[in-house]
C-alpha cells in the first residue's frame, strides 16, 4: 500500500462541492472514478476539507492510499488524461502512509474575488461575485483587520454547524482592488462551515451602509450568526492554499513502494 | 435614425466568429437578436472587424443605426438583461451617423495567451493555449520586434485571403511572462486574416527550433505563408482594444435623437 498526495485545480461551476453525495456530482466522486478507471480499484480519497457547491480551487490537497506500481508522475499524467476538463492535477507526491490531507492541514488561504465592474464581465461569470456598487477596496481592508488573530467564530459560521469548537486564527487578511478586480485573500489555522463567505459579505454589508463600520468586534462577541453579515456568493470563493508540515509529507527513501 | 457605438466584451468559445453565417451561431447574430427583441425592428450590426470561431474579446467595437428614443445608458443596461452570460455590453454611446466601426478604426491591440505550465489549468480551458514546453518570453519578447514596422505581410496570412493590399504597421509586440502565464501583446493599423495567431506560431516555431532565430525580415521577404510557422489556436486569442479618432466619435448636442 502507498500513499500519494495530490494538488488540484478545479473549476467548481459544474460540482455540488467536493464530498460525495448520493445525489449530485462532486469532485470527491469524479476523482475516484478517474483513480478506478486508472487502478482498477476504487480506492477512497481524503480531501483536506469539503468545499462548497460553486467553489472553485487553484489548489486543493487530497490523499489516497492505493496499491499501485506506478510512480506519481505517471499516476498525475493518467489522472490528467481521463480527468474532466474542469479538473487538473498539478502535482502528485509520494508521502508517508500515514500522511492524512485533513488532518494534517496546518492552514489554508483562501481567495475571494468580486468583479467590481458596471457591467458584468463574460470571462468570470460563475467565477466571480460581480458587485456592481460602489466598493473601497482600502477602507474594506482596514475594516478586515478586525478578523485578523484567535477568535470564537460563532458568529461567522452556518447556523446549522455541528462544530463544539469554533475558535480558529485568521493570520492575515487583505482586500485588493486590481482595476475593476478585487481580491479578498484570508489565510487561517482553519475554517468553519461558510466562514469565508460570511467575512465577506459582513465586509459588503458595512461597506454599503447596513452594517456600521468597526462592528466585528460585536458581532465577534455576540455569538451570534444573525449579527453578522450575508453569506456571499459561492461562485466568488476559491482555496488557494493548502499548508501542510514538510516532515509529515517526507518519504523516507527506503519506505518508497512498501 | 441614430448611431450607437457599443463596446462588447465575450467570451467566443461557444461562437463561430462575429460574423452572421447560414449554419452556425455568431456574436453579431446574437447582438442583432438582442437589439430586435429591445428595438422591435432587426437592424444590421457593423463590426470592428470579423474574429474567427473561439476569438474572444475584452473589448469589441460596433456600431447599429437604429430608430429608437432610447439614451445609450437604457439600450446598454436591456442588451445585458437580454445578451447570453458569455457576451456583455461594456458601454454605450451615440456617435454621429457617418461613424463606421470598421472604416474608421486606426488600430487594433490583440492579446494572445499561453498557459505555460506543466499541467493544463482549467480557468484557461478554451481561454488560452496550452503549451507545456520551454518557452523563454525575453527570448520570444526580443525575436518578436522584427515584426514591429511596416511590413509587407502576405507571408503571415491565411493562405486563401483575397486581400490585395497586405502592408500593415505592427506598433508594438511584447512577450510577458507572469509565473505560468505568458501573455503577448501586439499592437498595429490593422491585421490581415489569422495574422496574429501565425505570428505567434512562428515565435513558437523559432522557440521549439523548428525555425531558426532571427527567421523573420527572411520570411517577410519570402511573400510565402508556407514559410512561415504554423497558426496557433484561436482560443489564445483576444482582441483587447479598438482605437478611434476622438473627432469621428464626438456627436454634436445638436445632432442628438436626430
Amino acid at each position: 500500500m502507498r500513499n500519494f498526495l495530490l494538488t488540484l485545480m478545479f473549476d467548481g461551476s459544474a460540482y455540488h462541492g467536493w464530498q460525495v453525495q448520493s445525489n449530485a456530482v462532486t469532485v470527491q466522486e469524479t476523482l475516484q472514478d478517474a483513480l478506478e478507471r486508472i487502478l482498477g480499484t476504487r480506492y477512497p480519497v481524503t480531501g483536506c476539507s469539503r468545499t462548497d457547491s460553486g467553489v472553485h480551487a487553484l489548489e486543493f490537497c487530497c490523499n489516497v492510499r492505493a496499491e499501485t506500481a506506478l510512480c506519481p508522475e505517471r499516476l498525475s499524467a493518467a489522472l490528467n488524461a481521463v480527468l474532466p476538463r474542469d479538473i487538473a492535477v498539478r502535482s502528485c507526491r509520494e508521502v508517508p502512509l500515514g500522511f492524512h490531507a485533513r488532518y494534517d492541514c496546518l492552514g489554508k488561504t483562501y481567495q475571494y474575488i468580486l468583479w467590481n465592474g458596471k457591467t458584468r464581465n463574460p470571462f468570470y461569470e460563475r467565477r466571480a461575485y460581480f458587485y456592481p456598487y460602489v466598493l473601497d477596496a482600502a477602507f474594506l481592508n482596514e475594516q478586515a483587520q478586525d478578523f485578523v488573530g484567535r477568535h470564537d467564530f460563532s458568529a461567522f459560521c452556518a447556523a446549522n454547524s455541528e462544530v463544539a469548537d469554533r475558535v480558529r486564527t485568521i493570520r492575515s487578511f487583505s482586500v485588493e482592488r486590481q482595476g475593476e478586480r478585487v481580491q479578498l485573500t484570508v489565510s487561517g489555522d482553519g475554517f468553519l462551515y461558510n466562514m469565508v463567505r460570511i467575512m465577506v459579505g459582513t465586509l459588503l454589508d458595512i461597506q454599503s451602509g447596513k452594517l456600521p463600520a468597526g462592528c466585528i468586534p460585536k458581532i465577534f462577541e455576540s455569538l451570534d450568526r444573525t449579527k453578522a453579515g450575508v453569506t456571499a456568493p459561492a461562485a466568488g470563493l476559491y482555496l488557494a492554499q493548502v499548508a501542510y508540515n514538510e516532515r509529515d509529507l517526507f518519504l523516507n527513501p527506503l519506505d518508497v513502494g512498501r
